[in-house]
């Protein structure tokens, strides 16, 4: 089985569409490359009533959560304070990273900038070494900010911590109509019920109408399950345009 | 208060990072625009007991919600039945879509073809009016297929019955560090408590580093807190570079 993740994606700013959601598809492309399955993506406002309980019900239901968005020093960055109710821990200022904030911003530090040091009870810093600020984890969720860069660089710096088997996907393209092969499909299913079998339309492109996607972590699983739809889809008369 | 809406975008070709979602950053734009104030977007796999309860639980807690994806006749495809089973009711076939369906695939059609005239008990067909397809509606749930073209098309048939109240948006941008304003924030929230205010740090950008965007549906509010606003940076000798 492979480990499991789901993204929480905090701020106003996305479901208001004044920002475009960079993060999601970044962490789902390379959590996908590490072997990890992403099994949910939720967005939600910068409110403690919303975060507390989807970090609590998210952190039960997958191996790995990732937050991105509401962390920073003004009043509608809740992210620390909602993971801390998720987990009934308090909020407290670490002193390591008061410290890396007290050097970065003197001289003109004031109180408000300290706020990124006030963490959940019990957080780790993950990666700290030759990073500017570490990823907060509590549990096992990790914690990174909206700024697309900056969670690149982060996430950079820690994913090979949740490296795994890779997944093996093959693909086939054809020029056909979904309901024609609906039947096929099925059948191989029957066969290869662990299969993970994707059907996608295509109404505007000139080469093909269907993508069919193949994957497992088990290679062997995945050809064999191919070399039947390809013979199956001869039946029909139909040859894929790539396969 | 304004309308609700929640997004569930069903498809594990997102969650996979195959296919780059680009319909719920259409809504969302979409759905602002016309005044409705989107609280939720959940991206969810194609199994039925994902698809069922998340479709119960934002029915019950937006006044609209919107599916995309999941609709079609291959194994995928189980927005239908996932929706069906979120209301207690039966998929039955409609003798209007199976009509259209019919004439559509006319002379090939195959059973597989009727597959998309399954549709949930009691389904209302809205827009359906010089549509090729209609959009099919159960309860306060809209079904939107996946392909964004498509869904687009729809989409526009049907929008102004959603449209309300529109949002009043005002912007300030800064050159300044978000530690640094976080007080007069709160002091200005504490005055304006109904008001939607959002601050987002800029880090690569050569002209500000914050961006504050101020929003209610009452449009002299806005202003009020805008001036308040303005008023209270200047006493931090900050003056905006755009406001």
């Amino acid at each position: 089985m492979s480990k499991t993740a789901g993204i929480i994606v905090i701020g106003n700013e996305i479901l208001s569409g004044k920002t475009r959601d960079e993060n999601s598809l970044y962490l789902v492309r390379e959590l996908r490359g590490l072997g990890v399955d992403v099994r949910r993506l939720s967005v939600i406002p910068d409110e403690l009533d919303c975060i507390s309980p989807e970090v609590r019900h998210f952190s039960k239901s997958f191996d790995y959560v990732f937050t991105t968005g509401g962390v920073g020093p003004t009043h509608d960055d809740l992210t620390m304070d909602g993971i801390a109710l998720a987990f009934g821990r308090k909020i407290l200022r670490n002193p390591e990273l008061e410290s890396i904030l007290r050097h970065y911003y003197s001289p003109d530090l004031v109180e408000g900038n300290l706020r990124m040091a006030d963490v959940p009870e019990s957080a780790r810093l993950v990666g700290g070494k030759g990073m500017w600020f570490p990823v907060i984890a509590v549990e096992n969720v990790f914690i990174f900010p909206g700024v697309p860069e900056i969670l690149r660089r982060k996430f950079e710096r820690i994913k090979e911590m949740f490296r795994e088997e890779p997944f093996h996907l093959r693909e086939i393209f054809l020029r056909a109509d979904e309901g024609q092969i609906a039947g096929v499909l099925n059948g191989v299913l029957a066969h290869f019920p662990a299969l993970a079998l994707g059907s996608y339309p295509y109404f505007d492109n000139p080469d093909y109408s269907i993508k069919l996607t193949l994957e497992s972590k088990d290679g062997s699983y995945v050809d064999n399950a191919h070399a039947m739809l390809l013979k199956e889809l001869s039946k029909l008369s139909l040859t894929p345009v790539k396969a």
